[in-house]
């Protein structure tokens, strides 16, 4: 994943050869996955009115979220990642955040956090000041309300660029981590997983810790259990899979479950998204969970 | 497939379940198979400079397709055809015609039309006073310079609503007519297939009527030829097989080929495009020629 600026942006589409236009973003697919479960979720995030952010506000809406905030009518245009995909599957994404980065303290409505069990953050947008003063504000509003506050780290990335402000965010604000092994090892610039994993179950609440196909590590101090991956028969696309698990993780943790049945869920919905192209479900999660959790 | 007003696809956009966009539209469909068989060609045609507009006119652009058309910049909003699938693959085809509809004289390039081999009218934009000039302005310049003048009837619909000026249209301005077996019996208002046939093959140089799995017939005069469809192990989506078989016999036509193989090459396009999803090849049509035929 690279960050592109609008110039970059239309530079590569304009080299690009035709392609399909669908509805992504991590968060946005996280709680795509989470209405697929049939749970209840809002969405705070920044799109323009323009006819991408149209279509974005479209298919959220479309499944039952709730996304009240109205669109800028002035600045950036509304975020996309163009991806290309080389014949043998692999990609390449290239995100212009565009408006998405401008999210701010006066887009956080504290009704919609108040109300949530959980307030989700995503990591990609911990980047601009406003951005990560509307977090702190977020987290601060949940804690306020009794409610339990989400992290993904997002990507290596991000975690590189601001790895001091992003332990600090974990430290004093999260109830709940999600990271992949280079993530949480970036986190705490350990040489091991074990080693991160040593650190960050001192800082938080409750780590979540995927490692592919090794299944995940969940963590909440002493309280330590490995979950599996759920088997696929054949991985089409690993897009959104961390998105996914993070819905059914918090899906059903929101709905009282132990640990390890929050893992195997999440499992389950990741498996269903790495099974085909896009990063948002095609079946009802809510079914598949029930037939393989009965 | 229905036609819808602003208003209705608003309102049927609204209600409809999450998306995906991806270029289409008739003539471009057919345009963009021929890029695929190698073939050189322009699209006349118009959108807005709106996103939709934007994303159309890259498809065509990347594709190698000449497009200099500038968009609008008020009126009406890039075309758009809503599409929905129900869990069985039948679907149903809403379309928004927008400002492709306000097509005029003023938009032929006559340069183009006197350049290409064939100028390719589509009997869906045959509805407006100023488009059905256009056809007639183009047609004309295109004889002119000794060139081939090819239509698709498009549509059964189409051709009900306007029944006689299609009539005058393909006996006076058409070389290649392309039809399926319900738009030509609408067209002459014949009961059965072969009546129709009957009429068609004195009126238009070329007919080339398309019968889904049971093949063409292609007419011109006391020439005629029974082509086989090509087979297909499994018929995924429909959408779009009639642009690809024209897009295939035009650029045979213009290699020269006979009439038979001409059949033979557009079987083969339409058989790819039927094999999935979407109205455009996704295999290399070139490609796929040379395997069949050699």
């Amino acid at each position: 994943m690279t960050l592109i600026d609008w110039t970059r942006a239309e530079t590569l589409y304009a080299a690009m050869g035709p392609a399909v236009e669908v509805s992504g973003g991590s968060a946005a697919n996280t709680i795509a996955a989470v209405a697929s479960l049939g749970g209840h979720a809002a969405f705070i995030g920044k799109v323009k009115d323009d006819q991408l952010g149209g279509i974005f506000r479209h298919d959220i809406v479309a499944l039952g979220i709730t996304f009240a905030a109205l669109p800028s009518t002035d600045g950036l245009s509304t975020g996309r990642c163009l991806i290309l995909v080389t014949p043998d599957a692999h990609r390449t994404m290239n995100t212009f955040l565009g408006v998405s980065a401008d999210l701010g303290i006066e887009d956080v409505d504290a009704t919609v956090v108040a109300a949530a069990h959980t307030t989700y953050l995503e990591g990609y947008l911990w980047d601009r000041p406003p951005a990560k003063q509307a977090f702190v504000t977020a987290a601060g509003m949940a804690h306020q309300a009794g409610r339990t506050v989400a992290l993904s780290l997002s990507d290596p990335f991000c975690v590189d660029r601001h790895r001091d402000d992003f332990q600090q965010l974990v430290e004093r604000h999260v109830d709940v981590l999600f990271a992949n092994e280079d993530e949480i090892v970036s986190l705490y610039q350990e040489h091991s997983f074990d080693g991160a994993l040593q650190r960050v179950r001192h800082h938080c609440p409750i780590a979540v810790l995927t490692r592919s196909e090794k299944g995940a590590v969940i963590v909440a101090g002493d309280d330590v259990h490995i979950v599996d991956a759920e088997k696929v028969p054949h991985v089409v696309d690993s897009t959104g899979a961390g998105d996914a698990y993070a819905a059914g993780f918090l899906w059903a943790l929101a709905r009282g479950m132990c640990l390890e049945t929050c893992g195997r869920i999440a499992a389950v919905c990741a498996a269903e998204v790495i099974s085909h192209v896009g990063a948002r479900p095609e079946t009802s999660l809510a079914e598949l969970v029930r037939q393989k959790l009965g």
